[in-house]
Parts: structure tokens; C-alpha cells; sequence
């Protein structure tokens, strides 16, 4: 079964408001094993959209269209369904109840305006909208049944779960087929090496379809497969991401899309370990990545964002010989910053970041892109530097904060440095 | 002049990943005074990809098309285009210049792989990227000028900027028309409360369109205007956002579309004052957020995220006894974490946050969503409370956050806290 998207409204065809609903309706429809080939965007222009209706109607199965429901001259989405299909409008009787209903139940005066919304396009069904003022409605176009639903997110989200998706499964009857994704996370090569590693691989795997996406700092290796068997679809992606690691190794860090935060997180707690970090150039970055991963407070204990000098000195400890005879980046400083903050924290594991963000700041020697990283623990303390190229700060500091965790996963994992 | 866009990928078709770039695009093309009146979004199928842009040749006078540029088999944007323009591919001398310029800047070796990135269709011209190893190219299919970039964001952007933009503008001769863009962020009233206070705003100043955004947690007010005459534009933008700051008073933030981290280091720098912060709940987003602003070292020297409570004793000599009394998450306890922070940095100001993110560690007292916010400054030192109903841990740390940063914008310039 084909499905195609449609978002409709001014700010989405201005570019004012990145489309964000295609993208959750499309991840519902592909795991409901319904194959979405195209989404599309257009403005509030009664011609434009119910030509593209027709398009749609006389090429997909399903179209879900978002947006144009509401009580204004610009809403326009059941006058375009109405010309798309060739009827003509009606005021109708549920949707007009399911209107007043919603206003007597939250003592609101009902705008006469908001009448608009009852008025569908003939053959159409409501489809109630519990959460919201505008009902949608299905209509069948060509040979395509249409699902129009409003813009608003939450609103557009519990129409597609309560009323869509159990239209789209009575659809496909016994013809369910299985859309698995299975996403590897890496960190380590770049994405073209990263390819490279993997040639080949597809012939070895038939039925799994593989992707790549740089989702920075990170490279993610998607499999994909289909069939009517779940059990089996999983199976396969199973097998297919075993041989994804075997030729990754230990550059894969998650296999179930976690983030590094989340992954580190995890082997932290395993280990009934904790962790404090001591933050120069990444700026707070590592602990807002850390605590974002809720139940981290179980072993994230303390940062300290050090990004003056004398904070290192007095909070940290770092000795003002070695910030004298080293500078601020500096291996050196950086083991001193993570022993320092494990000290003073009681954590298990201390990790710290000194480093030249950018624009400004660098020299020849040290140059914007440079980062010093240490690692402290009870046998030992490393300190490690790095360069990219990145040509800017806040890539720079992604891309300082994701190597500080990964050296703490390679330490939790006893991997080999690099 | 018409133009369409084309977002190319597997993680866009499934809505593994929501399209921005296309938004970017759309807003770049309109500010030209070209008209963007359909946005597409197509898998890595190198038929459906060639066929769409066949049909946009056949329509549109530009295409942009994002994605598919990259080394690996899954990237067919080359290949597409060169069939749906009914020629070839060959090895490009310029782009294969370009690429290995790229790795030796660097010193880095460059993989055979990437030569797949200098095959492009035959009468292509290439497009140099100067932040990626992968160019792009321009292409004439049918009637329209299609120009072809990176999926990545950031070389995207910056591709668009240097290399489509100007290309468009010689293309449009004379008949160039300015669209300007004029942007209010705001904080501290909903969505449909600003819209309600600026409601008949555009009777005042016909020729300006109004439009709102949310742009989580702040709402930016957006104010479009077009004409042959830039200054006039400019002028007639310049005098509804007079309009908007009247209505609005001081939720107004920046006139700039600059975020209120920019905003508030913009007033600390002009009053040559420094800050210093203790995070508990925000876990180190506000030092991110301070810390992705350039030069930010001016002005921010240190920041402790406390996570666990007795770091908020030992590094920021919060009492015991207020802790034990009243909580972590109490008005007395960010105060007390406030004037600490201030006090072991030397800062001008402190700010500090304590309060639950979720999604557990509410109490019937202090549920999810309640935050304490502290303010420490030489005159004074000050303590509140407010509660959200957010569901996500992530939003509740955004709100917290800016909740935070704005009270020290209002106590910056001398406004009433509230």
C-alpha cells in the first residue's frame, strides 16, 4: 500500500515553519507497513491544492493531508477536497455537534465564525477531533482515500493514533506488512569511511536494505527490511546488524539509536559507577547532554564549568605552575582538571575538556579546533589531545563533548584508546 | 519567478528525520522575491527522484534539490538527474580539484571512495563546497535551473549563501523584489495571548504581514513586507515593530532574531559585569546556551552544576540546615546557591536553578515542572518559584533555563521581576 503526505499552509510554503508533521506521520505509516513515497508541502492556494489532490488521488492508496481546517478565509483544505473530488460542500451535522460539544464542555461562547468548520465536502466523514476546535474529515479522491487532519501538532498526533491509523490497518485487512528500522550508532570514522567498511555488505544480506545518515557528531548505519513475517523481518535486521559490527568493531556504540550520553549512562550504572566532569571549552555541554537522559542524578553527581582560569585553580586544584608552564589546553591541565573534579566530587570517574572552541583564540600552535581531554579513575589518569577542522564553535563543541564520552566508554568497556 | 524544492532520502521518505532544509531554502528564495509554491520529499529511489525532477523541470523556472550527494551507493542525486536530463555522467576535473584540495587543507588522506563524488552529469556545472567534501552542481532540466547541494545542514547553508543565492539574483536581472523579514522573540506569554494583544495590528500598517512562531520556549513575532524599494520596506517594517514593542512592552527580548542567551551577554558586556551560574535541574544548559555565543569568555567565568546535594554544600556552601529544612528544590536553597556561586567565582552576578525536570521526582508539594530560580547580585539576593506542565524533561529544561536567563535580563535592565 502507497501513501503520500501533504502539509499545507503559507508558513510552510515560505519556509516560516519547518514541516514537522509530515515527518511523525510518515515514521506511523511506515511502521503500519504502508510504503509513503512522496510528501509534499503547498501554501494556502484553493487551485494549487486540490490539483495536487487529484495528482495524489490518481496515484496513491492513502494521502494524509495536514492543516487549512480552521475558521479563517485562509483556511481552505474542505473546499479544495470538495473541488478535488468534484462535490460540493455541506453543512454536516456531527461535526457541527462535535464543535459545540467541545465549546459547552469548557464553558467557552462559541464564535459564530467557528461554524466554518462543519462545513465538509459531500460523502465526507468526520473524523472527531477530542482535542481541538476543528474536526477532520475522509474523503475518497480518485482511487485514494484522503485523511485531512489540523496543523497543530498534539492536536494532528492523538487524530492519527485514535482515528487514521485503525482506518488505515481495517485498509490493508490481512495484507500487514512488517517496516523494521534498525540504526546503528557510530563514532569514530567519518561517514565516506565508514561506507567503505560497510561495501558489499547488501549482497551478503539480501532483503535488508542499508543506509547511512550523519546525524553529527555521529554516523548512523539504518537497515531496513519488510515482509509479513515480524519475527523473521527482525531476524534478518539481526543478523544484518551482527555483520555490521563485525566490520565496524568497536566504533558502534549503540544499537538501539540511544545516544552516546544515554549509552555511557548505561554502562555507568551497570558498573554502579558515578561521574563528575570539569568543562572548559564544551562549556556545560557534557553535563546538559548527561542530564538529559532522565535517572541520570543515579550516577552524574557534579560539573564544574570552569572557563576562567582562576576557577580551575580553585575549584578544581589545577596547579598554577602547570596552567603557567603548559597553558590552559594542555594535557596536562586537562588530567590535573579530571583528577581535580573526581576529588573534589567523590565520583568514580572524572572527565574534563580544555580546548579552543573558536572563532577566535587559536595560534599557530594550538589552533582553533584543538582539545585537550583527560580522564581520571582510582588506577590511573590519561590525558589525550585531538584537532578538527570544524569551522564552527558549536560543531566544535559537539564534536569536543562527544569524543570526552567516548573515551569514558572506551575506559568503562576496557576498549583500546585512540 | 517559480521555484520548488526537493528534500532526497531515506530518512526523510520514512520521517526518520523532519526536513529543515527545505524550510531554510524556502525562507532564502522568498527573500529574493522568488515564489516557492511546492516543497517535495522523496526516498533514495533513483527512478522516483528522476521522474519528480522531470516533472518540476517541466513547471518550475529553479529547483533546489538537498541530499544525495554523499559517497556511498544510497547517494543518487547525480545519477537522477543526469537520467531525467537525458545525458550522462563523467568524472568532473574541477570537482575532483576541489575534493582533494579539501583533504590536503586538512592532511587528511583522502578514501577512492569519494572520487564517486566528482562523477556529475554531463553539462553540469559544479557547485565548490568549501566546509564538506561534497560538491554540488547546477543543471538545466527541461526549463529549470536545478541546483543540487548537500543534505548536511551546515554545508547546505553555507553552499546556498555563496553559490545558489547570487546565481538566482543574476537570473532575476532588474525585476528583483525585496521581501524582508523583520523578527520579535518574546518570552513570558503564550502563543495565542501575544496573538490576542497584537489581534488588528494589520490595519494599522497595511503592506505588513504578521505572523507568530513558536519557537520553543521563546514565540517570535514575525512582521513580511515586499517591494521594489528596499529602504521603503525596511521603513515600513521598522515602523510595525514599533507597533508590535508598544503592544508588547518588555517581553520583547531582541529585535534581531538573536536567542536570549546573545541577549542577555549583549547587556552583561555593556555593563562590563560577569556571571556565574549553579545548575541543578538544567543540568549545564545554561552554560551551553551562554557558552555557544562567541566571546562569551568576556563575561561568563564559572559555572557548578550541582547535581547531587552534597556538591551544592561542599562547592557552593549551601547550608545543611537549609537543605535539611527546606529541600533542595526551595526558593531559600537557590538563593543560598545564588550568592554562592557568586561568592567562590568573584562574579557580578549569580544565577542558580533547583527544581524537578521529570518524568519522576515529583511530590504532591513540588511536582514535575517546578522550578526555583536564585538571583545574586551586589545590592541584593533574590528567590522564586514557578510551575510548568510540560511533559518532557527536555522542554522543562528549556523552559527552566530561560526562566532563569530572563530574570537576569530583567534585573540587567532594570525591569519588574515577575
Amino acid at each position: 500500500m502507497i501513501a503520500e503526505i501533504i502539509a499545507t499552509g503559507e508558513e510552510i510554503r515560505t519556509g516560516a515553519l519547518a514541516d514537522t508533521n509530515s515527518a511523525c506521520i510518515a515514521q506511523e505509516l511506515e511502521g503500519c507497513g504502508v510504503e509513503v513515497t512522496r510528501l509534499h508541502g503547498v501554501g494556502d492556494d484553493l487551485h494549487r491544492l486540490s490539483a495536487l489532490l487529484k495528482e495524489v488521488g490518481g496515484r496513491a492508496d492513502v494521502c494524509v493531508v495536514t492543516g487549512g481546517l480552521g475558521p479563517t478565509v485562509d483556511d481552505l483544505s474542505a473546499e479544495a477536497a470538495a473541488e478535488a473530488a468534484g462535490v460540493g460542500l455541506r453543512l454536516d451535522p456531527p461535526a457541527l455537534e462535535s464543535i459545540e460539544a467541545f465549546f459547552r464542555a469548557r464553558n467557552r461562547p462559541m464564535n459564530p465564525s467557528i461554524r466554518k468548520q462543519a462545513m465538509l465536502p459531500e460523502g465526507a466523514d468526520v473524523l472527531f477531533n477530542p482535542v481541538g476546535t476543528a474536526p477532520g474529515f475522509s474523503l475518497k479522491v480518485g482511487g485514494c482515500l484522503c485523511l485531512f487532519l489540523p496543523g497543530v501538532p498534539f492536536e494532528m498526533k492523538r487524530m492519527l493514533a485514535d482515528q487514521v491509523l485503525p482506518r488505515i490497518a481495517a485498509l490493508m485487512g490481512g495484507r500487514r506488512d512488517h517496516r523494521l528500522i534498525k540504526t546503528l550508532s557510530c563514532f569514530g570514522l567519518t561517514e565516506s569511511l565508514t561506507g567503505e567498511r560497510l561495501a558489499g555488505l547488501g549482497a551478503e544480506f539480501p532483503g535488508v536494505r542499508l543506509g547511512l545518515r550523519a546525524k553529527f557528531p555521529e554516523i548512523q548505519v539504518k537497515l531496513y527490511a519488510s515482509g509479513a513475517d515480524e519475527d523473521g523481518v527482525s531476524q534478518q535486521l539481526e543478523k544484518a546488524a551482527g555483520g555490521v559490527r563485525q566490520r565496524l568493531g568497536d566504533i558502534v556504540f549503540s544499537d538501539s539509536g540511544e545516544p552516546m550520553e544515554a549509552a555511557v549512562g548505561g554502562l555507568l550504572r551497570k558498573r554502579q559507577a558515578t561521574l563528575a566532569v570539569a568543562e572548559s571549552c564544551t562549556g556545560g555541554l557534557i553535563s546538559h547532554l548527561l542530564t538529559e537522559i532522565a535517572g541520570s542524578s543515579d550516577y552524574f553527581i557534579f560539573s564544574a564549568v570552569t572557563y576562567a582560569n582562576h576557577a580551575k585553580t580553585a575549584v578544581l586544584g589545577v596547579s598554577a605552575d602547570t596552567l603557567l608552564s603548559c597553558g590552559a589546553v594542555h594535557e596536562d591541565t586537562a588530567r590535573e582538571m579530571a583528577a581535580g573534579v573526581r576529588r573534589v566530587s567523590g565520583a568514580t570517574y572524572g572527565i574534563a575538556t580544555t580546548g579552543i572552541a573558536g572563532p577566535t583564540g587559536g595560534s599557530a600552535v594550538k589552533p582553533v579546533g584543538t582539545v585537550c581531554i583527560g580522564l581520571a579513575c582510582e588506577e590511573r589518569t590519561l590525558g589525550f589531545r585531538f584537532h578538527y577542522t570544524y569551522d564552527r564553535r558549536s560543531m566544535n563543541k559537539q564534536m569536543f563533548a562527544m569524543k570526552a564520552l567516548d573515551i569514558l566508554r572506551r575506559e568503562l568497556m576496557a576498549l583500546p584508546h585512540r
